[in-house]
């Protein structure tokens, strides 16, 4: 074995101690509220079968998705004149499974091969890593977690209020409290297509519109006229692009522009139906704001659609979902309802530390340490160690008798707050003594008394 | 997208609901364990460069590694006349990272990469998925949990004895109470090959003696043989086999027994320190049992080896660890002597599952859930649902106005122990009917009294 300088893969990271204790905050969080409402965890494999992944996600998905060689002789399938075909003719015959892209389809194959066995409504959250092939840029991993709850098996439109339920929930739980969780209806983006004299172009009219944020609406036009909108169909739009006000009157303003649209106004009704069940809930409309331009570009929404946006920080965008009609119907199981969403991890991260959010305690270390001179203060420190650990204490001991000041050192590196250095002292008089790194009080007191000191700091 | 009928990767699993909260259920116990010793938690990468990984884990290894095929036109590298030189020689043009093969040389990787901001002593505790391309059979996956506590960076013996105690601490709170931890010292195992004569063949002693309770004394006798260990050596370790007595007899027997060897007497004075310290904090031997020929056959352990059996299953060694002093050095840092050990999460489970140890509240589901007659009885029960969960309970109300039978068997189905039906009556009284799913019993209560209720049981 030669020495290397070790590296890691480009697009990954390590999550140290810190981080850990950082992201495990936000990842209780999510998985208290999950719970309170009723969800339950499932876990699937890190490796999917290509055929189960291929196809899903769209020629520039396939493209992101990472295969795994396989095992053994990888080439036993490839002859030589398989290489001047190129790699998307070989790679059929090199590798049969995929890596993880996203939580949902995974999701859609569990229930088509549980069908039998599941409970419908079936509830279910995952948190888990995804990878993609991406080009690794700030802010965006090639290994990053995903963070989901979906309800299958009912169209109830509790299942949408719920959602904005636990997102308000999570983000008060976590102090966020400027944010947007904008609301919209698939079918109200079909009606619009419709009014305007586009049938059936609502595709294409989300994919155009989904930018508006970011090339604004001269842009938006210029590409609707490019895929074939008329002029004015494109002109009818602009009432919807300008509209204000709160939720009611957008939705009375929807009511009477999509008056000639069936589906449009279905999709008028789902929503006030949401906003009727938030109140049944004896809840208020704070932080939900109806965006008849939000549309998310994912073709498999097809009522509502959920995006929730931090507002004043640099990274907007931090969770989103929808419902669908048929997520499972590529696995042969059709007419199964789903609504779901995601909550990005690693984005919520981000937004914390840049509003300085998380908790100041942060390294979730031991609450106390004991140090020593000499093997008679190990001796006793042992014992003093085992009596804090089965009070519940996380506690260690310094395992070598270093300097004290390495020993403090350490410590104050881990950010342990309490230190006892057992000395002659303390054996003879049966006490320890407790310094307090933060303040750098130190004071002698019975084992007990220390203990309570501790807990209740 | 054509139907299809959806597959998983053989040796790869689903983990429903049901199997979620067991393994929860065995990861927080370990978990607060690692925390309570003062271990930090780290994550890395699922993919690590083949150049970390390859060379690690013998030519078995190496065969054993997923591999991740490069992204975009994998095959730019490769020539015609590459194909004929095999898979070994084409893989490095085709592959430059695999997947996570266990997480110790990760690890290694993190203390080199990291060694100028780590505080040493560092105990770090690693909980993730690890991938093997080994042939799937019963037990066996390709995609399995690890669950490793080490501490690098000092050699003090306070260390083995508390992965004793963290053991014994783990198991107590699993319910675990017939198994035994077999401990002991590679240093022994050198100084045996000197004193039978065989001096420097304590690695093909280890392999061979590995294999003892599977092949048995006999067979292994005809291995050593065949390893080129002379007859009279071979005689010469039969006292060492047939070793009986506690373990401070042991020791007495081998201090004798290695006089001439000063290596295995160092092997027998870290062991007895061992006992000593656990002595020392006030602990006793019990589950602790000295086992000379204990080996593990891993060359890069120099002290301590340890390893865990549950006596009386069918699975039996759930846990295993020990001292390396240059597990670091592959990477250019020399000098970092550690100790640790790894809980097997899927042995255990079907340890617990074997022995029927699994608590019986187990799908930790919703405690309530809310069903309705009617759509006032919606609105009723979406209030009460409300103030459940502020008060703290999981709770779900059946999504649908769905006959009363249905609604039931969901909540049995999904083991919620109380359902609370909203009819006019209770409208009308402002009060809640609170069903008992196991006992059958229902009563009339404020909603205040059925939270407290539900609370207590």
């Amino acid at each position: 074995m030669s020495i290397q300088k070790p590296s890691l893969p480009k697009g990954t990271r390590d999550f140290g101690p810190a981080q850990m204790v950082r992201r495990n905050y936000i990842l209780d969080t999510i998985k208290a509220t999950f719970r309170l409402f009723g969800y339950q965890q499932l876990e699937t494999p890190s490796m999917e079968n290509l055929s189960v992944l291929t196809g899903k996600y769209g020629d520039e998905g396939d493209q992101l998705l990472f295969k795994i060689l396989n095992s053994g002789d990888f080439l036993k399938k490839v002859k030589g004149e398989d290489l001047g075909k190129g790699a998307a003719h070989v790679l059929p015959k090199v590798a049969e499974k995929g890596l993880r892209y996203d939580l949902t389809v995974p999701f859609a194959r569990y229930v088509v091969m549980n069908r039998n066995d599941i409970t419908f409504p079936f509830k279910r959250y995952q948190i888990q890593p995804v990878w993609r092939a991406d080009r690794p840029q700030k802010g965006r991993y090639r290994e990053f977690y995903q963070c989901d709850a979906d309800v299958v098996g009912t169209d109830s439109l509790i299942c949408e209020t719920e959602i904005l339920l636990m997102i308000r929930r999570v983000f008060a739980a976590l102090g966020l409290n400027n944010y947007d969780i904008k609301i919209n209806n698939r079918k109200i983006l079909t009606g619009i297509s419709e009014v305007i004299g586009e049938p059936g172009k609502e595709g294409e009219l989300c994919v155009a519109i989904d930018k508006l944020d970011k090339i604004g609406w001269e842009k938006v036009q210029e590409e609707l006229a490019q895929r074939g909108f008329e002029g004015k169909s494109i002109q009818k739009l602009t009432p919807i692009i300008d509209l204000k006000g709160d939720n009611n009157e957008k939705l009375a303003y929807l009511k009477d522009f999509l008056a000639e649209s069936e589906e449009g106004l279905k999709g008028v009704s789902e929503l006030e139906e949401v906003f009727t069940i938030l109140a049944e809930f004896g809840e208020n409309q704070e932080h939900v704001d109806f965006d008849v331009v939000l549309a998310r570009g994912l073709s498999y929404y097809t009522g509502a659609i959920f995006e929730v946006k931090v507002n004043h920080v640099s990274i907007g965008s931090v969770s989103g979902g929808g419902r669908y009609d048929n997520l499972t119907g590529v696995f042969g199981l059709e007419g199964v309802s789903g609504v779901g969403f995601s909550f990005g991890v690693d984005r919520i991260y981000d937004v914390l530390d840049e509003l300085g959010l998380f908790p100041e305690d942060d390294m979730h270390s031991s609450s106390v340490m004991i140090g020593y001179f000499d093997e008679k203060g190990r001796d006793y420190g042992l014992k003093v160690l085992n009596s804090l650990r089965k009070a519940g204490l996380s506690a260690e001991i310094y395992p070598d008798a270093a300097k004290v000041k390495k020993q403090f050192n350490y410590a104050d590196k881990k950010q342990i707050p309490y230190v006892m250095m057992i000395g002659d002292n303390e054996i003879a008089e049966h006490k320890v003594a407790l310094k307090n790194l933060k303040t750098g009080e130190q004071e002698m007191h019975t084992l007990e008394e220390a203990i309570g000191i501790i807990k209740a700091s």
